[in-house]
């Protein structure tokens, strides 16, 4: 098992784009609503299946595991809850620490998030000028809440 | 993906028993409420991440992934929900087919339940003397229900 640590912001404007190469993610869940979260992602060529167990203070329990694409496609299709999750994902040095960006389209679409994967939560870390609010704590910035809850039908009934 | 087609029986007595060598199963879920089941199993020396789509007709889509025993453990003992499945596998051929029967303990003894695997729903199968009532439509007797209200506990409020 590994153990998943990040701090998650809002991305401000497009100072973190130039230069920056995108691989397209589409991802689904087949669970995300007991804590425990089960994902089916293809990035590019190649596709894994995700356990996370529960948040807890920004760490989650994180098992990822190889799949066929054509599997993680299929469930994808067939198995998965909620609304498919679409986004661009880049990956950004910043003074030491790797950010990804993610940059979603589909129905939660204009959302932009900057992730940092760190080694203990309270590790220090240089904020990259691009980032604004801090949303670590914020569960309907999770990937399994997007899934359910799109950022475009926020503050709609 | 395969698909899994099976038809299940409760057994009668203990006819099946000569000669039959079990295998421990000790799984558990990390999902089983939205028609889609994730399943983490121990069996004996192995281990396998197994996702299960809704039942219909008896045919399930099923996807299975052999993960480390270590993770597959982990999962057990943190992530599922319910009640963990322990039980004893036979394998046990007759007239063709191979029959399944799995012996139940904890929560879920004394139950024990026959299961063979078709190609077809309405392949032809010579039942064995030692199978009784067929429940391949009765949703209390698949692993993920028992795993939320075990055997033992049936019938009370």
């Amino acid at each position: 098992m590994a153990k998943e640590i990040e701090r998650k912001f809002l991305v401000n404007g497009d100072d973190w784009r130039p230069g920056a190469q995108g691989i397209a993610y589409h991802q689904g869940y087949l669970a995300a609503n007991t804590g425990i979260t089960v994902r089916a992602r293809v990035a590019g060529e190649q596709a894994w299946l995700t356990i996370k167990g529960p948040s807890s203070a920004g760490s989650r329990d994180e098992y990822e595991y190889p799949i066929p694409v054509a599997d993680a496609q299929e469930m994808l299709e067939r198995l998965c809850i909620g609304e498919r999750i679409e986004k661009i994902r880049y990956r950004v040095p910043y003074a030491g620490h790797l950010w990804e960006i993610d940059e979603f389209s589909g129905e939660n679409a204009p959302l932009v998030v900057a992730e940092v994967e760190l080694d203990r939560i309270d590790e220090e870390v240089a904020l990259p000028p691009w980032v604004g609010l801090e949303v670590t704590y914020d569960r309907r910035y999770t990937n399994g809440a997007l899934a359910r809850q799109p950022f475009s039908r926020w503050g709609r009934p």
